[in-house]
Parts: structure tokens; C-alpha cells; sequence
């Protein structure tokens, strides 16, 4: 244990906090650096070594996990002016588990490879709650020689590492399996919706749906009709889960994916349409699934 | 079994046919009407009486069955000139197994009430095998008291036979069934089609999705890309299966539901105009699931 | 004047009440009958004949005007045990003003000419206003001889009354024209709000859409963006003008419609869709404008 | 004239070739490049100076007019290695005419603004057609004080140059603006289908949207159904006007636009992809009005 190399992890929020304390649990001397300095406190007094910019975290570990939210930090850190990419030492390992544009994966990838290293992309899919469980999945694009690198360290964060492809392509199983999700969720809300409406017993339906080819995953394990299911945000007012803004977030990035791929996706457009006005109509933070509520009849109607 | 009491059986067609044959296997005489003459030879044959009229059914059998292609055609066999109730005797079971507007369905059962009889919907999932090898699924609505007597006969037809709720509830969940399975078949293509597009393998993703959230039907056990699985349409050039003309008849009566009960569907409706836009694109006697080559850019441009 | 031969007048809601008053200021007398008794006051004093039920009026007047919410109400009127055909004179004028199915006026034509009657399909456009200043526009379907005697009718309530073809094409022509609205309004108020999210500035947006190929009615003569015109339900909280639950009737016939003629329309389904989210979601009773409002993010959040 | 400075014209397609021979023709001295040197021929025997790089221009020219295809083409011309930015002259003019990511168009500007010039946006409307007759219209974004120089040189090219506002709110009309058209042209191509089904005749149809509202610029001058108008596309098999690919991309940018401003776009979303079917389907070089042709039934069937 002793002899491990120092890990970077750039990137403390929700998500990144609890992933970078399980590298910690399994002996990673850890190098942390968040914009916000106070993220970084709690892994002062757990050990870690707090920088000042990722290029100091480039200075001082080889292996790098980025956590960030949005394409633009991702470009910032990498690319920025105190980015990763300034000081980072040839034939380090950088590994992004942010959520964005497959192409800027592959841009990501492209500069880092002028200056020696090796990028991999491996979004994660699993919430808070896995984060912490450690049991995340990943889904990892880059070169294949360097997956097993790259599972060291995710192992110690997820309890299901898959090799999708290039790079970019981790990004691309995350925003295709998201994207359907958003339509299947929709399209259960709609049918149920329907068919209380047409005067069957929701719990009936769900379990009719769930013998039938309608079955899907927002069907038979995360239905959205309050009263159908226990341990799920539909049984508890929509709270906890995965966000309504989280979800709009990502199908915009299979809206720009889709874009510059020329690829026609008539519903997940439309999916993408509707989280948005969900936001708009103040369902910003409730998980995804109260969909089933927008589209009802407002109670005090 | 020499006990039996005759069975009629009106509307011999794809479905009709072998449905009616079961019926004969399992030793119910068999009253028949079809309007196309020809469709009753065959059953002349295995020993059926072959009548003039529907209301000449219900004059000699007192359990009828209808198995017919849509809305008008159930209207005219029921409330017609010739119809089932000019005929029909008290106490009658009618049972329409047809997948017609679940309206259509209330209608006629009041109008079978008027006349003394009892009428149940029990449209059928399962396709044209599923009917030659007596495993149907039956979704039942109508009178509770009524459900076993109607078990009785549709037993011999199917392997499946549930009890939705009052009269309308079998198309109910018929038709809310096939809304998100046509939502989460499109959903699967178009995921299928951008992650390819996004240089993934498709058997990877599909492994992927089905062992993720956006797991479904459409995707695990009749996945819409070729190379995918075996013995589905799509590994047969989408041939065999169900027929996107039918799918976009089932998507119209969702759409009619949800109009007349004011519930939106945005992706089922969605779901509707893809369908009907490849009914007129050369699709319409293809498998549902040939939307993800309806998606994919033609080879010739 | 006085030898005008009497006029039967069915329904006397917000729409019938000022055109039969029209038709008594042009010197007709008239014969009323209206579900609700008491909507026939009014006309009592005006000196009208008051009815006890369609069949009634039927049997004292030769040309009756009908104007009803919906199809089911429309059928009931004409074929329902105390209407007009049960008691209708052979060679009278059947005018139906109500917005409805045209598949549904067609059958009610059928049912009338078997009496020996004549029905044509005149569903205006114009509200509540046009209808008091007699200045509705009137799209007339049916025979065309006919036209001339309907028209004289029409002229008193009417500014512009519009031959359109055979039975039921008045109805088609309406139904095209709102449908097309619906989906500009909607255009519209996408281009406005992502105009003014990118930077621009409303009237100068408004401006330069209805000089170029944007321009629409919804964007030059009823723009959505409060503070563009005046004089306009934007200008005044979406008070008044057309109301969304109308549009959304409007639209789910034009959605039946397509339905039955399998006919894609995939925008006008979703346009559908959007009214029916908003009447869920409390904009039931503001104008069809009101659709800016819905799509923009709500100033608490 | 003899006084005129020269000015530089990036970009020699089929849009932009035109246009710089409006200039030309004004008596201006051209200064040209084009990443094909043969585009660059027909200007020197112009008497135009042909340059090897957009820095070269940029040393010789202190007003430039970029005309490139796509925003990617853009970033390249202006902040590439051999770009316009690296030899620019402070002070020096630079007008972007191509139809790009208001996003990008603002990155420019600020790139611009560092090396002490100044940016402006000014995509054009009108074609092909226009861009000959020197009668385009161009719509501007940038400082308010530079717009008089800008519209010296753009008003020997078009007819109307309109300013916008600050910076990328000349993109953001031309999006707006083409996403309006684009979902009224489908909504007006739906209307006449489904009119035309409903047996109205479509000049009829046509006359009676066009008084009602209904009524856009897609309906009375550029309608879509062959045999309603003259000298469109649609009289033409929907050749020449404004192919669908072009459309398609202008699609794609307001998308973009809407999901970085998160600005919900339901119908233009569902335009965006109807445009990207109809690509894949065979109808990339037709004039946009084809979706009527896209939507009807194919005559094979």
C-alpha cells in the first residue's frame, strides 16, 4: 500500500467528493483541487495534498481523474490557462468523468496526446448514493492498451468498469442509454397516464405492461406513478434521484451529439423539449420521473 | 365433451382462422360467419355450421366470439342490419376480441345490456403465431361475475388470460401496451442509430442499455439492428413480426383515446406520425421494428 | 319582411345567442330551442317561438340553424330520439354552424337526406365579437344548388360566407386553418422567446420576422410577446381572444381527422399535445397566445 | 473611386462568389482567398489581388467580408494558424457573413476585439438568386458606432441591411427567422395534405388560409402544393429555392442556440428532425417546400 503512486482529482462536488474518498479508502495518496477552496478542506484533514491549479496537479501525479459539470470546465481545466495540459508530464494518465460532448472528448484527447499523455473519457452512471456505495458504473473510452491502467484506479470507485471503445465512445454509451431512458420514462408516464384515465388500476397496468413488450426498465423498476411502487422518488413526491435538470442537461448533450452526427431522433428531441419545459414550469429539482405529474391535470383545476 | 353447447365465431381472418380452429380442437362445436364466403369453407370442412349473418349466429349459439379488423367493422357486426343483437338471446355472452377505440367498446356493451346479453372486450397480444399455437394473452374487460365464463373459452386460445376491469379497461391496456412499446421500439432505434453513428459497436451498446436504465423490450429481446440478435424481424430484413400498418392502427386509437379523454401524449402521439410517415415512405408492410432502417441514411446517397 | 318564412335556431350559448339575434334583427322570426331553458328566455322577449326539443322545431320551421359544442352534442340534436330528423319536413334546410368532425357531418347529412332533407356544414370563424358585429366568416359545405339558400341565411350573421365543396369540407377547411395557427402561434412564440434569449430585442425581432419569410398572422396581426402590439390578448394578460381549451378542441379534431385519413401530421400533433399540456397546467381559460408565456421560465424559479 | 481601399472577401462559393463581384462591380479593390485556388481564377482576371492565407488578406485589407459554409470553417479562416487574426491591422473592419452558432460569433468577436479589431455578424438572407441581383438582406450584429462602415460595403451587395444589435444578434435573427419558416412551411404542408384528403381542392384551401389566420408567407407566396402558384419550387418538382439540407443546418444551429440558452423549441425541435428524415430519405438537394411531397403517400404504393 505504501508504495502507491499519488493520485490527482480535480473536481470535489457532489459526485466527485465522495468518488475521490473512496480512492482515499483504498491508499491513494490523493492530490485534490477544486475552484472552490473550501470542497478541498475535508481532504486536508483526510491527508491529501490541496493545490492551487490543476496544472499544479499536473505537476505533482501521473494518473488524473477529472469530475466537472459541464463541457466548458472540462475544456477550462484541461485547456485553461492553469490548465492540466500546462504542466502535465509525458505518458501521464487523465481520465474524465464529467458528463459532456463526445466531441470535446475527442478534442480533450487530441491535446493531450501534443503533449505526451493519454486521455481516456469514463463517464459514470449511478447517482450519489453509488458514488458513495462505490459501486458506479463506468463506461470508458480511449485507447484499449491503456483500460487496465485506467480500471486500477476506477475499481476503487465503481463495481462495473466497461470498455465502450475510442475515445469519446464512454461519453457516447452514457448520452444513448440516457437518451432512451428519458423516452422510456415519457412514454410509461404517458401510458399510465392513459390508462388511469381509461379507467384501469395503475398497479394492474404496471404489471400488465411489465409481462408485455411495453416492460422496461421505468416500468418494472422505477415507476412513476405514486402508489404503484415502494423505494422509489414516485412514492416520495419526487425527491432524491436523478433530477430533472440533470436529465435535460443530458439529453442536450445527445441533442448536439445528434446534431453533428446528422442523426434523426425525432423522440429524443422531443424528450429533450419536455424536460426543458419541465424546468421552465418549476419541476427543476424533482427527479425525473415526476414527469408522470406534468402531464396530469393540476389538482386545484 | 359431447356436452359442449356451440361457440360462435365471427371474423375468420389471419387471426380469426387459427383462433377459431383451437376452439374446434377442444371440442366446441363451432358456429361460423365471415363476411368473405371462402373464410368459412375451411370450417365447413372440420365440421362447423356455416351461417349467413351474424345475427343467424346468435340465433344458434348463445357464447359468440368476434375477431375483427376495426372500429366500423364491430359496430356493423354488433348493432348492424344483420347484427349479433337483432338475433341475439338473453343472457348471451358476446366476447370481441378485435382491438377497436375502447369507447366503441362501452357503446356496445350497452347496447348488448339493452338486449339482456353480456359483452366483454378481450382484444389479444401475441400475433399470428401465438394464435396457430394457442398461446394468446387475452386482456379481459366487462362484468367480474362474467370473467371465469369467459376464461372458459379463451383458455383454449391463449395461455394468458388477465382481468383488466369494467368493460373498455382489455383495449385499455391493449392500447397502452403497444403506445410505449411503439415509444420505446423508436427510442431503441434512434439510441441504436447515434451510438453507432458516435463509434460504438452495436452489439456493445445493446449490452450496454440492457444492463443499464435504458433497458426494454424493444431493446433485450427484439432489438431493431441487424446483427444484433437472432430470430428476430430485424436479423430477416424485417420481414414476419408486426406489421407497421398495425402499429400505426393501434397508435391511431391511442391518439383517439387520449384526444377524447384529454390526456396528452406528446410521445405517443409522436410515435403515430413516425409511424404513419413510414406507412407512406414504403414501410407499411414491414416490422414495427424497421423504423431504425426508416432512421438510418439510404445506402444510395 | 313580413312574409319571411320562420327560422329554427338550436343552440343559444356564447356563440348562438348573438347570431340569432341577428337573425331577428333581419326581420326572421324565429323559433328557438336551447337544452338549457332558461338561454330561451331572452328570445321569448324578443318574440320568438320557445320549443320543447329539436323534433319541435323541426316540425314548425323549414330551415333550422344548429350551433353545439361538439360532435357527440351534434349527433343527439339530429339523430337523438327528440331530434330534428325525427320530425324534420321533407325539403328543408339544415344549416350545422357547430365545429365538429367532419366525417361525423357527413353521416348527419347522410341521415338527413334519408328524410328527404338537406344539411350543410357552416362552422365560422371569428369569436364571440364578430359573431355580435355580424361579421362572422362562414366555410359552407354541401350541396352546391343549395348554396344560394344557406348564403341568405348566413349573409345576416355573417360578412363572408365561403363555398368550399361537398358536405363536410366547411369543417375541413376550418380545421386546416386553426390547425395551421396553432402550430405558427406556437412558431411564433419559439422564435420570439429564443430571439429574445440570444440578445434580441422583441419589436425588432417582431419587425424583421413579418419582412422576411417568418412572417405570419401570429406574428404580424396577433403577436404573443407582450409589449409588441397592442390591442391584442398579449397586451392584456391573454385575456380574451380565443381560448386555449377551444384551440385544444379544435386541434383534437383536426387530429381525428388525420387519424381517420391516415394522413401524417406531425406538427399539428404536437401542437395538439402543447395545448393539451397547457390546459393541464392552468391555461385553460387564457388565450392560445398564452403558449409564450408557457414556454418561458417562470420568474420565481 | 479611384480613392476606394481595398477590401478582402474570404470564401468564393456559391454565395460568395457573387458577392464579391457586387463589390467589384462597385469599384472596390478586391483582395481574395479561397481554400480552392480555382475559385480564386475567375477574380484575378477581375483584376482582383489573389492572396495565399486569410492572414494574407488581412495584412493587405483593413476591411474584410468572410462568406465560409459552417462555424467550424469560420473558427479556422479566423483564429486558425495561417488566420485573419494573426496579421490583422488594428482598427481593421471584419464582417462575417456566414450563417454560424451566434456562440462562435461572439468567441470571435472577443478574439477580435484582443488583437484590437473589430467583429461584426451579418448573415444574409435571400439566396443564391439575390446574392447576383445584388438585392440580399443583411442582417447585423456588432458595435452600434461601426455599423454605418459596414453598411457602406454591404449595401453594394443587398437591399436591406437591418441592424440587430450587439454582436451575434444578426445570427440570431437569420435562426429565428428560419426556424419560424421552417415550422410554418411544414405546418402549411400539413394543412394542404390533410385538406386535400378531406376532399377540398387546394387552390381553394390555399385562398381560404390566406384570408383567415392561418395565412404565412409559406401559404401566399412560396406555397408548397404543385399546381397552387407559380414560379415557386413546387412548380418546379422542387428544384432550385432553398434546399433542404441548408435548411436542415439552419435547423441545427437553432437547436444548438436553444439547448445552450435552454430555451424550450418543441416545434422547431420536431422541424429540425423532420428536415434531417427527409435527408436521409433522398430529398437533401430538394427545395425545403418538398416536406408536402415528403408527407403525402408515395404514388408506388
Amino acid at each position: 500500500m505504501a508504495s502507491k503512486t499519488p493520485v490527482g482529482f480535480i473536481g470535489l462536488g457532489n459526485m466527485g467528493n465522495p468518488m475521490a474518498k473512496n480512492l482515499v479508502k483504498h491508499g491513494y495518496p490523493v492530490i485534490v483541487y477544486d475552484v472552490f477552496p473550501e470542497a478541498c478542506k475535508e481532504f486536508q484533514d483526510l491527508g491529501a495534498q490541496v493545490t492551487e491549479s490543476p496544472a499544479d496537479v499536473a505537476e505533482r501525479a501521473d494518473r488524473i481523474i477529472t469530475m466537472l459539470p459541464s463541457s466548458p470546465h472540462a475544456k477550462e481545466v484541461y485547456t485553461g490557462r492553469n490548465g492540466i495540459l500546462k504542466k502535465v508530464k509525458k505518458g501521464s494518465l487523465l481520465i474524465d468523468s464529467s458528463t459532456i460532448d463526445p466531441a470535446v472528448s475527442k478534442e480533450l484527447a487530441k491535446a493531450a496526446e501534443n503533449t505526451g499523455a493519454v486521455f481516456m473519457d469514463a463517464p459514470v452512471s449511478g447517482g450519489v448514493g453509488a458514488a458513495r456505495a462505490g459501486n458506479l458504473t463506468f463506461m470508458v473510452g480511449g485507447v484499449e492498451q491503456e483500460f487496465n491502467a485506467a480500471k486500477e484506479l476506477l475499481t476503487c470507485m465503481g463495481s462495473n468498469v466497461v470498455y465502450c471503445g475510442e475515445v469519446g465512445t464512454g461519453q457516447a454509451a452514457k448520452i444513448c442509454n440516457n437518451m432512451l431512458l428519458a423516452i422510456s420514462m415519457i412514454g410509461t408516464a404517458e401510458a399510465m397516464n392513459l390508462g388511469i384515465r381509461l379507467g384501469l388500476d395503475p398497479k394492474l397496468l404496471a404489471k400488465i405492461l411489465n409481462m408485455s413488450s411495453g416492460r422496461c426498465w421505468s416500468s418494472d423498476t422505477y415507476n412513476p406513478v405514486p402508489g404503484v411502487m415502494e423505494g422509489v422518488p414516485s412514492a416520495n413526491n419526487y425527491q432524491g434521484g436523478f433530477g430533472t435538470t440533470l436529465m435535460a442537461k443530458d439529453l442536450g448533450l445527445a441533442q448536439i451529439s445528434a446534431t453533428n452526427t446528422k442523426t434523426p431522433v425525432p423522440l429524443g428531441s422531443q424528450a429533450h423539449q419536455i424536460y426543458r419545459m419541465m424546468c421552465a414550469k418549476g419541476y427543476a429539482m424533482k427527479d425525473f420521473s415526476a414527469v408522470f405529474q406534468f402531464l396530469r391535470e393540476e389538482e386545484s383545476l
